[in-house]
């Protein structure tokens, strides 16, 4: 069926029957002739094996140092699925790379004070004290006390529905507002909550594509999506090139382009995944864009995915719009619109592990929902959350503290690298500097690119991420997380920084 | 190509490459035949749907209620994928529709006293003082206080590997040993954590299988599996039916036969899954089965899965026999051999969602711990579990109380229901009674059976499971949970069962 189909096309209009199957009797015949000559090669083992795994499998280990051969049976290894092999094998980036070896040597002022300094990882540590001064007070209340009713231990324990109490979902939403200035407002039946921003992508993308298909993503990207989509949806990722000329702003003209490039190679694009405000660059999406993007979206019947994770973690003046915002505005079709959320970043609680998928689509809903067995919230921190969110007006005094000092380390951070020579992209939102350290490369491409970075890991000892990660086509751009640092390791940093920078000639 | 695959095979002996072509063109023929005279049907959207989506794929909706159609643009409604289509539509069994009904109207001794008593969800709730006391009055210093050392809200709020704490690892490793009497050990190292049971075993299901593959199953078995399982990972399930005269114990002999089978349908076997102790019946594995299970999957080069949630749930004298431990005395192939453990019944905590792989082969737990990305726990919930696993006092003292607790309500239920003229097949852990009602059934078979629960539901507001929901070949057996009752609740539950059955006549 799969190769009657698209020959059908072709066929219909030229000769009709005979012709459609004469054209693959001979192809047939030949591919036929080309098995018999490699007959010595293996079939793959699973039927529905992507060609792209092919070369991991020939990599199976024969037996593994673990292994304890039986003396009572089979002498072969077993073997485990082939997709278990190509992620267990799967080549790391360079972000990845970076975060393993800050985890086995991290700085500490006075324990490993030539560590590495983690700039490489989105965690904002900023304002983790006003967070941890309200758990300290309300903990003991909020999982046992009075404000969970006669529930006690027993609305702890026990089964809740897979994708999070509705307690939470009304929380959430209201959250959601509130950290979006209330210009726009959530429905709870629209929310299905995840262990993580994480499992929402990829339970949102299993849900919009099937094993093949593709989403258009404007770059550069955030660098976790790979893994995140690609691991084990299936579902491919076509980077949409932005460029610095433009403030790495979109373009709909590249993503026109893209969009014909991908049906051109057979690829059938399924939706457009963006971040705003945007990762790895900080920039908001202008509301003008939103339109063009919901036109173009609507005109080729797609999805829109837009990952808000860092909408309330804006500093500039500028003002950021939510998809949701134009939706409750505008006319378009809400079915083909979804929007990611979560509080590892607007709330800074990535350990807790809380994510979120908001669609208008009934049959994305009805999926997800199932899907949530596979990547529940526990109980203690679903109640935990439903009382800090209903706390409006901390969760007020927290966003209005967290903006004051994310502006003010961003400025700190920027006039640093100023002072080294490095200009940055402006940033109005997310935790990122986005540094153009290109002058700096000893020769311009990819390997440049990726030399400076080992070179900054290894020799000044601070994790960046190189742009190459984020599948930017400009060698030389980095982006440098800000929001795990103290204003005082600010001088180190740029002390290490310019150790490094000195030996490159900036041309 | 999976087209030509296959056909490879036939011709080759028969005539070459000649035959071996035209045989696919006359196919080809017809098919393109009946496509032209069907063109008004439309192609299925997806190159790579499974034949088995396609009738799912004919429902979808043309325009949802919630739409609102764009004036701007396209009037097509988005397809979501084919794989979310068949998720959201696909049919539950009697065991998710009882659970459901329940869910609506469930019974309260004050509240709600004509509501349904939940007999259906495997939930222990004869424990969950001990586990409440605990918590009451270790929460705050385990989340916050020195046992965590100086990190505070850090060690609460920021990342963490996504496969678990090291700590919690170890704790659980202990907790594993402790549970299963001390006749093993565990290595940390080989644990990946995740959230819950459910993700465990579908992302073992994952690393194990490629679609399409499948594993036997020894039935009656957990009627979650089935989505566990099949719903995203593609893997199959094959049930090996095991009989009342047996006493539901499993056979090698129908092992093998099923194997056979599978085989001669073309079907690649990857694993033997199977529950000990067993969930619906209760029963243990014996240690002579384990071996010959073991001695059978490495004659034919298979995985064999142990799922051992319900270790630490015994009541009776019989012992519990690991297959842990018979790899630590016995000089088997230990990268066969994976374990499911989780904390939702031996430790009254579902709703924590904490789940365990514990596997022997490296290239499994490599690709597993990528995979907890899209599980991982929360950390608040891991921080107050490392106290609680390591206080093995107090774990010691639940143990025992809870298994006195588990065996004196086991006992109560059986005699309530001998009482109605059922009696149980013997059951030495786990949380249920499975019940003979076959006696009862006004027609020998599924329909009779699911009559009978029907009206089990409805008129005797008892939610049970029907056997054919855990793949009973036998018609008539019903699973029911006596964990979630208070003792008193008993003869209540008896009195209602006894209103239904009386109408029915007993054979």
């Amino acid at each position: 069926m799969r190769i009657i189909v698209p020959l059908q096309g072709i066929v219909q209009g030229r000769g009709g029957l005979i012709l459609g199957s004469l054209i693959p009797c001979a192809l047939l015949y030949f591919l036929q002739f080309y098995l018999k000559r490699n007959r010595s090669s293996p079939p793959p083992h699973s039927p529905s094996e992507s060609s792209a795994n092919l070369p991991e499998l020939a990599e199976i280990p024969r037996s593994t140092s673990r292994s304890t051969l039986s003396t009572r049976g089979s002498l072969r290894p077993v073997p485990v699925s082939s997709r278990a092999i190509a992620i267990s094998k799967s080549r790391d980036s360079a972000y990845y790379t970076g975060l393993k070896k800050s985890l086995e040597d991290p700085y500490h002022p006075t324990y490993n004070p030539d560590g590495i300094i983690q700039l490489g990882l989105a965690e904002n540590q900023l304002s983790l004290d006003i967070i941890g001064d309200w758990i300290t007070a309300n903990l003991q209340k909020s999982l046992l006390g009075e404000m969970r009713g006669d529930l006690n231990i027993r609305g702890l324990a026990t089964y809740e529905p897979f994708d999070g109490l509705w307690d939470l979902k009304v929380a959430m939403a209201g959250f959601m507002s509130q950290i979006m200035g209330g210009s726009v407002s959530f429905n709870p039946a629209q929310i299905i909550l995840t262990a993580g921003a994480t499992p929402a992508v990829e339970a949102l993308s299993f849900c919009l594509a099937d094993p093949g298909n593709a989403f258009l993503v404007p770059s550069p990207y955030y660098p976790g999506f790979d893994r995140d989509i690609k691991l084990r949806t299936g579902v491919e990722l076509i980077p949409v090139q932005c460029r610095s000329s433009n403030k790495f702003n979109l373009s709909i003209a590249a993503l026109e382009r893209e969009y014909k490039q991908a049906k051109k190679r057979g690829i059938k694009v399924r939706a457009v995944l963006f971040t705003n405000p945007s990762n790895p660059v900080g920039g908001l999406m202008h509301r003008e864009t939103l339109y063009d993007l919901l036109n173009f979206v609507t005109e080729k019947n797609l999805h829109l995915i837009s990952d808000e994770v860092y909408a309330g973690s804006i500093y500039g003046t500028e003002e950021f719009v939510s998809i949701a915002e134009l939706l409750d505005t505008e006319d378009f079709d809400k079915n083909r619109v979804h929007i990611i959320y979560g509080l590892s970043k607007d709330l800074s609680l990535p350990g807790f592990r809380v994510g979120v998928i908001y669609s208008y689509n009934e049959n994305v809903i009805a999926a997800a929902s199932k899907l949530a067995r596979f990547c529940a919230i526990s109980l203690p921190t679903q109640c935990l959350l439903v009382s800090m969110l209903s706390d409006t007006k901390f969760i007020e005094e927290y966003i209005k503290a967290n903006r004051e000092r994310l502006g003010k380390m961003y400025a700190l951070f920027t006039e640093g690298l100023k002072q080294l020579d490095i200009e940055c992209c402006k940033s109005s939102g997310g935790f990122y500097c986005w540094a153009d350290m290109s002058k700096f490369l000893q020769s311009y491409g990819v390997k440049g690119e990726l030399e400076l970075w080992e070179n900054i890991l290894n020799v000044a000892k601070v994790n960046i991420t190189p742009g190459s990660s984020c599948h930017c086509i400009e060698p030389g751009w980095f982006r440098c997380c800000f929001t795990t640092l103290t204003e005082s390791d600010i001088p180190l940093v740029m002390k290490r920084f310019s150790k490094v920078l000195k030996g490159h000639k900036a041309s």
